[in-house]
């Protein structure tokens, strides 16, 4: 338990949750019960069945708690993990223990933002799926503690109108941000560029509702790969490179023009790179914005020669202001790294949140208040509150209610 | 003219030249001249012929002197650029005025790394060019200004033996540096990892001579692409992670294992996202190296899942020090950014140097000496000095020759 005082905790914005066996089944009616997702016996224990899909937990995805010698990629079930990675009251005693005052999770089984149900045969099905994890959610899971989890839903990807509705239907209900792709491209959706405007329902709803887009590093289900032979823990350290895409694809796309009160959220994008490609992004417009303005222009391929560039919906280059679109609306989130937080004034010290990353291989639990109080404590006491739960607190409007804990001596 | 004295003037560790036309027909022998590369009609004036290409300049690439709003990247011939562009006696005046003391220059028509010789269909002729291009380069190039100009040669891609003896001759003629790809995969060569050890010969002569393997952003031929349809200057802004993508595996190589003396530079790949990839690669080993080191182990896949790693040789994970790895084989180089240089403790304050890219668009000139002065400033006059010129120095092991000018009044 640490020592710390709760008013003094922080809030994670990435955090994840293994669904136990029974959210769908509970709220699906029978006839759906053999094709729902469900569990089955795999080689390793128990893993998810829906419709021809078996799913296993990867053990990274629930490290939490293990020794780093123990930690494995390979499948893990139940029995394989804390009980805090299924159960919202043990999931609050880990919390208290490593001063969580209050977390955010992703899906696991739906993956980062849903997109299981994305690529299942029935969409019928897949649509009463996405509805039943989000009830799920936030009665089940984030009702077990009030104040103490921010809930975040789910869409159907492959349907803007209902995803609007879905999100109206379950910020009535409390949710405060939904999970979006990093990249919807590589899952065959149209990327937020498209001409024909296919995400505007879902933004549109957002922004009316105030949900904040959450977009889970991973969420395009892509593992970056330097190339096809690169040691697997250079690709891994890479991975930052898709939030870096993510960031610069909304700041250069019309978005927030068309919807100035939309926010979205890098979630484990990582902060450390954001400086760079800000201060990047400032030089090439200055320096490139002329040409890359003009209708029908012929676009710099590779290192040579020219290639017909094909127009797409895009800010307006001569009044795009990077950093004032970064204070507006885009927020870097956090695990445990330096050179970020030192080139805060770039970035913007109202727009970068913590995370935990529980029960995940690189979650700081059980020492997350710890290691975050480190890492923050060259900062003004009031800059420390914002990162560590401040700006947490406005974005997603919570108020995290604070266990009465007195800590050990 | 700058007012600063050329004492303080800084060495750039990346500029480019536009070979002139008669570069290969000069030292060719004639019967090679109808398919050697000479200068053709194109719709825009000149350009380059070699076997059946038609290769044009882009404009973005000889900027220099233009406004901004003149930028473009449609094809320009020789009357549309600087002579300071192919001609070294104007260049070294161009040199003069901006504060640039000496100078290492990548080729334009043969690309960054020499890619159209590899693509050549008569690699006879093509070993002859890249000889060609060498001795120009040397001779003609540096031998016109003593002292002002690094030397920097192209490799026969296709044959590591006789890139290893290309690399010994020209070293013998005071070449200090070559140009190799930041991935040689997209070019359809085995990378770095592979295991029959393709590039050991060149490297194993890289070392013997102490020439330093200098990769420029966009040697592996390829333009970074957020999605398909991502606007060109978010595409543009997102390009260092190539550069990114090319440290981390080569530190995760064993190559700094088995040739300890081998150096690398990160040409024009800028320096601000590199602390933050070196923490990154310090907890993804620390956390994730025991199953990352087991033989046969399953690999994280995406964000669902596991799918078996192919092991390829890669550096010793057990003692692998990222930050000591950088200090002794890593150079990062950059135009004009801040955020790198407040973290230089995490890179290593002998391990960055500037740069002015001219004539590219992303070039500071004339403004070069100042723009430098300007963003180091900050720091130890020592480290100042390192910078814009000692780890070139050092590291090219060259010592420049000031010029003897009185600045004006």
């Amino acid at each position: 338990m640490t020592l710390v005082p709760p008013g003094d905790w922080l809030i994670s914005v990435d955090d994840h949750v293994i669904e136990p066996p029974h959210v769908w089944l509970d709220r699906l009616a029978s006839k759906y019960h053999d094709r729902a997702p469900r569990m089955a016996k795999g080689e390793r224990g128990a893993v998810w069945q829906y419709e021809d899909k078996l799913v296993p937990t990867a053990g990274l995805s629930v490290a939490a708690g293990k020794e780093k010698e123990e930690f494995s990629p390979n499948p893990v079930s139940f029995d394989g993990m804390r009980p805090g990675a299924y159960d919202p009251i043990e999931r609050v005693k880990d919390m208290d223990r490593a001063g969580i005052l209050a977390s955010i999770n992703f899906p696991s089984f739906p993956r980062f933002c849903g997109q299981i149900f994305w690529e299942a045969e029935d969409k019928n099905l897949a649509a009463l799926c996405v509805q039943a994890y989000n009830d799920w959610m936030i009665d089940e899971w984030c009702g077990a503690a009030p104040g103490r989890f921010i809930p975040l839903v789910i869409i159907p990807l492959w349907d803007p109108i209902g995803a609007a509705k879905e999100l109206e239907r379950t910020a009535a209900k409390g949710a405060r941000t939904f999970a979006f792709s990093e990249n919807p491209e590589p899952l065959g959706l149209p990327t937020i560029h498209d001409p024909g405007r296919y995400w505007d329902p879902v933004m549109a709803a957002a922004q009316d509702t105030g949900m904040v887009v959450s977009m889970h590093v991973g969420s395009s289900s892509t593992m970056p790969s330097i190339s096809s032979d690169a040691p697997p823990l250079a690709n891994l350290t890479f991975g930052a490179v898709r939030a870096a895409g993510t960031m610069l694809a909304w700041i250069f796309s019309d978005y927030f023009e068309r919807m100035p009160k939309l926010k979205i959220a890098l979630s484990e994008g990582n902060i450390g790179w954001m400086p760079y490609f800000i201060e990047r992004a400032e030089q090439v417009i200055d320096k490139q914005r002329h040409w890359a303005a003009k209708a029908g222009v012929q676009f710099y391929k590779g290192d040579s020669g020219t290639a017909a560039s094909t127009p797409v919906p895009q800010a307006n280059l001569a009044t795009l202001d990077v950093r004032r679109t970064i204070r507006e609306h885009i927020y870097g989130c956090f695990i445990e790294e330096t050179s970020g937080l030192r080139c805060l004034d770039i970035i913007g010290e109202d727009n970068v949140m913590i995370e935990t990353d529980y029960p995940h291989s690189d979650t700081t639990w059980p020492d997350c208040i710890e290691v975050a109080q480190q890492l923050v404590k060259d900062l003004p006491a009031e800059t420390q509150r914002k990162i560590l739960r401040g700006n947490a607190e406005k974005l997603f409007r919570f108020t995290p209610i604070e266990p009465t804990i007195t800590p050990a001596a």
